[in-house]
């Protein structure tokens, strides 16, 4: 089996893979002056690791053990012993690795650009963009951990982390089976996402198909990370029919305010006794809904976070969105659409983030071998 | 069935509780102007709150829909649907809680002050201590993370969060049927624990007896908090030869470099063909061993940590060290043993607290109600 392209055939795991509990990602910059073969090198031998890992197996074959004892180990070791825990190990290049450093001007895709300003950005170049993504999941912490921290190591003299960022606790439903996690403001969020089995929404909206994008990009996608920042202690003084308008859905089941139970659609059109829509234009339901967006849907796969406390003694929290695309610009029209969300009082974005997503490779071949010619 | 004590008869839970899979750990600080009446109030609002979300209930009768659509949701909501994930909730009460604030300065255990500088200390006032503390612990983060949040809102106006801590991947072993994690240096940590069941080692070495301290802390404990930060760059770049002369054990079984498998009594007084130590002096297992400290035990319940990277691109990660032992000189004792640590060089003690442990309230009662005559 080839474990990279496990699951999905010609794509990446960890986008139709179903959500798992806990995230860690991290982006990374080449170091100054390394070179094109450096990259291939580089993405060379993550995939190596990255395909082993994904089988439980240690980072390479000497692993956390059996090397020389004269020498520091292979693997770090901390996760010998525990299972696979449906790890996947994704990887994304950013619009900079597209810069003079590696030849590379010549096949940047379009759209592959740093996102344009939003409104209520707050952006921290620390927590924002990078040359290479890689996002790993698994069911277990010490598993996605071991990862990224593995395959930076391997990275060293190379490229080095400009930030990472851990989550837990799915924001997304992804297959049928699977119940509507709550994010942190207490609300279901994926109700609507696109399921991994809805083979043509996955075409439609997430897939690069080889008519849209570079050869090398085909079967691929587009990655957005956002940092959202929740202020948590606001929203929690909020009363619960203000939380309610500004979700557009009811806190309890999920459901869209027009009435039904989670699963109903929306209908934007239902007004109540004194002729108001039931649903606020400025919801968050309303601003990013297919319906209001010519039909846009994007593919989430988003995570909870909580880093400790602020100085000020609040939590440190809120959703590190993840969302797939067949191309950049659907994500900016929705969020664009909702510069006038009503949610935009309780949240800041402080972290953004856009790579393509290439395909997985073919059996032997590294990960972008199609963009480098390797 | 009476929650706070689930379990453990007169003691709290998250103690001898089999260790969950992740925490939230925070320490709050009582504000301005707040009295010994808010103290007691506080108290009695968190064992309410903290008993049922211990049974999978929300933080009130009303809870995160009940109430009215007018007031802000009493629970916020972001655990409505998940299973109680065995979760514990543990209270503690700091040095500084029994000054001439709240008038408890008789009722002071004698060794209740701020634990003294060790050698690589290399504490952050912000990491560090608090008037109390909670340890939240359950298999599922939102619900821990849930715990906290929901405990330091019912604290507005009374008391707010110093610091946090969350952590993953229990790194001690606490039942015979768990098999011993690993810590982020890859090794087994916590093979020589006490375990639950160990009802003599627990009273010899964890419980506060009725002659050992104030009535009110009778079958209590005494809970130390230490932020270890781990230098995982160095580390993995340290061979594998010295690491176990560091760790004083082998990397793979956990078993001590005299011989025999995990559990094996370590030898210290065997050597290798040249008549050196099979397991160095200054090695962590040695310096730390019951045998060499005066037979003193603690029980560990310490979790890993990762949050994100530093500004360096390196991981800030490490141990939130976590024990429970019947007197806080048991602790420096073994503290000072360490000062030649020969893994001081691979770690810094960045936060640090002591906390009494009251034991489980009575029924009815609240936690700290024979501290505060409540």
């Amino acid at each position: 089996m080839d474990a990279v392209a496990a699951g999905s055939g010609i794509h990446q795991p960890g986008i139709t893979t179903p959500v798992q509990e806990h995230l860690h990602f991290a982006a990374y910059d080449m170091m100054a002056r390394t070179t094109r073969e450096d990259l291939a090198e580089l993405l060379a031998d993550w995939t190596y690791a990255a395909t082993r890992m994904m089988q439980g197996l240690d980072v390479s074959a000497t692993g956390a053990l059996g090397g020389s004892p004269e020498a520091p180990p292979d693997d770090t070791g901390e996760a010998v012993g525990l299972p696979a825990s449906n790890l996947t190990i994704t990887f994304g290049f950013g619009p900079s690795l597209f810069d003079a450093r590696f030849g590379l001007e010549g096949q940047r895709p379009p759209g592959l650009e740093r996102l344009p300003a939003f409104l209520n950005d707050d952006l921290d170049p620390l927590r924002s963009d990078g040359d290479l993504c890689i996002q790993a999941c698994a069911d277990d912490p010490q598993v996605a951990v071991h990862a990224i921290r593995n395959l930076s190591r391997i990275a060293f003299g190379r490229a080095t982390i400009r930030w990472s960022q851990l989550g837990f606790g799915r924001t997304s439903k992804t297959t049928a089976a699977q119940t509507t996690p709550r994010n942190l403001f207490g609300y279901k969020d994926g109700t609507a996402n696109i399921l991994a089995d809805d083979t043509a929404a996955l075409e439609e909206n997430v897939w690069v198909s080889a008519s849209e994008g570079p050869a090398w990009l085909a079967g691929g996608s587009y990655l957005v990370a956002r940092r959202i920042a929740m202020l948590i202690e606001t929203w929690d003084r909020t009363r619960l029919a203000e939380q309610d308008r500004v979700v557009g859905r009811d806190k309890g089941a999920g459901a869209p305010l027009s009435g039904g139970d989670e699963f109903a659609a929306p209908d934007f059109t239902a007004t109540d006794a004194s002729g108001k829509p039931r649903i606020d234009r400025r919801s968050h339901v309303s601003l990013a809904h297919p319906d209001n967006n010519g039909g846009i849907r994007i593919l989430r796969r988003g995570y909870n976070f909580v880093d400790g406390t602020t100085d000020l003694g609040r939590l440190n929290a809120g959703l590190f969105f993840l969302s797939f695309q067949k191309s950049p610009d659907r994500f900016i029209t929705l969020q664009k659409a909702l510069s006038t969300d009503a949610m935009g009082e309780y949240i800041r974005h402080v972290g953004s983030g856009l790579w393509a997503v290439p395909p997985a490779p073919s059996s032997g071949a590294s990960i972008g071998a199609g963009l480098l010619g390797a």
